[in-house]
């Protein structure tokens, strides 16, 4: 508590029954935490309750216990489920009064919408705590609310995103950079996104280039199905000795990480790979049997795509392998369609076919059924094809069907990237 | 307190700094509350605290004084942020011990991988705190680890989101039947799924419909980007009456809900649709272009696509469309690539071309870029080619680049499976 203390931190409250039963996924919490975090407020912990006013109270008050700032979200609307501006007005024995500003705002409002006016219920929203500062919510009807409870600011926001947002954007940023001048850290923070190596492994390799740690620079592993993210973070110094700090690390784990790191500003592994096609003036086309789609899909969800994806063909069958990108029968037959030649002809024909000097090919047994004892569930050939010569590799990816996909296609689209950046070299 | 504990509830416990800073989205939390009510443990409160013991220690005491489930959720991995486990045995006092079994396992699971082996962090996967019931983890290195605490039984999952839903379908669910046999209140659920309608539309339309309300039947409208899910739920009566009253609420709904209706047991569309091919013995081929490979790589989600999916085109460029499927490079110049012949056409050749009965054509402008006052962002073509005939429709979707493609996938798939089952009607 008094460690806590010390340190300017936040704690958040979500209010709503849908949150609790799974309706709604809470997306203000990680909103709130990315946006306090670059302010220097980190979040120290978030409580979600349901609309009901003892719980609100309790998450307030162990907030308030262990946070200066305490940011309440949701419950604050007309209809009678709405309770939390009534629950922390007595948890902070503040008296609700009408104010007149507010209920004129609202009552414009509902004129300039037109109909039949403002509905009775909306009254409520006019309530205000006793003392409170508001903060005025651009975006709909209900202020947000600020006050002194203890040693805390507790903030009351609506729950609706764009409502919250436009608040903390404007009127409450301007607040609590006011209330807590000079104390705020801001958090530096820097992503080095690796893939193809599992994360203990990683953890090992990092942990023995690193044998006196990282000093105040925090290091944290975020693992998902296409690789792992190692995130730097440090506060309490500035700019320059965050960076200089985060280059040393980075210095320290080259060896360690080139052969698994992209770099990739959005996180995404294809961002990386149509930069670094750019860079090479190079366009792509794709052959995708197990992957269906996805790296297709994947390269297409970054805007401006076209500049380096004129498209490709989805060979889900061995019929469209054949028919539509002209893989030879004989060798379908005597190698079957998972097999590092048909990788390499799918990679080839795709970039001829669509006049690509680049291309990528995978086939592989996703599962869950498929699977032989030679060619098990997760077995996948790939290739990359770049300007007259091609790359193919095997693997065998464990997990599920969405996870062998998941890695199949970046283990592709990786291969191409080291071959676009000269650090793979082409089949003999 | 007192008043918690005549009702079975949950309390659930999220850790991990990248919850709190905001790096990660919790979805564990709002799924673990679908699934705890669905069982019929509704969840009273959740907590959401960083890498450290203390924190989880104070969350995890705070939630079995609430509530008689506890699940913690993340912080069972190899590396040294993740301190679930040894917090919690401390709080509940049990000694860590290695576990034979599952060392074994683990060891064995990097045999299969190959390579050097398992690395030495993966051994504190296998620390059991004493006493706790292992839940067996198919899908990882952790397994769940459920222990009695006071009153109350905590469980420990991975913060992985399909290795915790994994071990909650499978073993957790067992466990929790057994524990709390005869006092789960289990909410009955049923979902229509509607696509292309509004939400705000089709809340108008279902009140219109349905004046005297839904009675013991709660009605929830979940919107995303593909569609609107009617959720009806029931709980405190049998399974029979429950259908008994979802179907009279059917029935009601049902000439508003046939124009924007589909069913598919795990809610999505193109599931819907690999049923209606089987069901007419059709194999589907997609020309894609504004979806990039999104149609493909959804058909290709599903085990045992290859039945109905031989594959197709994903025609991205003006360039691609002519040389690989055949569009006539005179249609494109005087229509441009966004327009009704040019989605007829595709769907009809990417059926042709790979030797399939039905053909799904997409093209648009996905934007941000792109757009132009007559064919603004948002602008799709898209047709449904089944034996011989086709229907082109034209759409204006609302949002960014992900929501126009979303929604012009959805729309094309949509168009196909009407056509299928006949309440379509072919272009004449």
């Amino acid at each position: 508590m008094d460690k806590a203390r010390n340190r300017l931190r936040a704690a958040l409250v979500s209010v709503g029954d849908e949150l609790l039963s799974g309706r709604t996924v809470d997306t203000n919490g990680a909103w709130l935490g990315r946006e306090l975090a670059r302010l220097g407020v980190p979040v120290a912990r978030r409580y979600t309750v349901g609309d009901a006013a003892a719980e609100i109270q309790e998450a307030v008050a162990g907030a308030a216990a262990c946070a200066e700032l305490v940011i309440v979200t949701g419950g604050l609307g007309p209809t009678p489920d709405d309770v939390t501006r009534d629950a922390v007005a007595a948890l902070t024995a503040r008296p609700l009064r009408e104010d007149a500003e507010v209920l004129a705002r609202i009552q414009e409002l509902f004129r300039e919408r037109g109909g039949s006016g403002m509905a009775a219920p909306n009254r409520r929203v006019a309530q205000v705590p006793d003392g409170a500062t508001k903060l005025a919510n651009e975006r709909g009807t209900a202020p947000g609310l600020a006050m002194e409870h203890g040693a805390s600011v507790v903030v009351l926001l609506p729950g609706v995103p764009r409502e919250m947002r436009g608040i903390f954007r404007g009127p409450l940023t301007a607040l609590l950079e006011a209330r807590f001048e000079g104390r705020l850290r801001p958090v530096h923070v820097r992503l080095l996104h690796t893939t193809g190596i599992p994360e203990s492994r990683l953890a090992e390799e990092v942990a023995r280039c690193l044998p006196d740690g990282t000093g105040p620079v925090d290091m944290a592993f975020l693992p998902d199905l296409r690789g792992v993210d190692l995130r730097l973070s440090a506060s309490d110094m500035t700019g320059e000795e965050a960076d200089r700090r985060f280059e040393a690390i980075e210095k320290a784990l080259q060896g360690v990480l080139e052969p698994w790191r992209y770099d990739a500003p959005g996180g995404d592994l294809a961002e990386a790979v149509s930069t670094a096609l750019r860079a090479s003036q190079a366009t792509l086309a794709v052959a995708e049997s197990c992957t269906g789609g996805l790296i297709g899909k994947r390269l297409t969800d970054l805007p401006g795509a076209s500049d380096v994806f004129p498209g490709g063909v989805i060979a889900y069958s061995n019929d469209v392998k054949v028919r539509v990108l002209g893989v030879a029968g004989d060798v379908l037959a005597a190698e079957g369609a998972v097999a590092g030649p048909v990788a390499a002809r799918m990679a080839r024909e795709a970039a001829r076919r669509c006049g690509a000097e680049a291309g990528i090919g995978v086939t592989g047994v996703a599962g869950p059924g498929g699977g032989s004892a030679v060619k098990p569930v997760g077995t996948v050939w790939y290739a990359a094809f770049l300007r007259g010569r091609v790359a193919t590799r095997a693997a065998w990816f464990a997990g599920d069907r969405e996870a062998i996909r998941e890695q199949a296609a970046q283990a592709a689209l990786f291969l191409l990237l080291r071959l676009l950046d000269g650090r793979e070299t082409p089949d003999p």
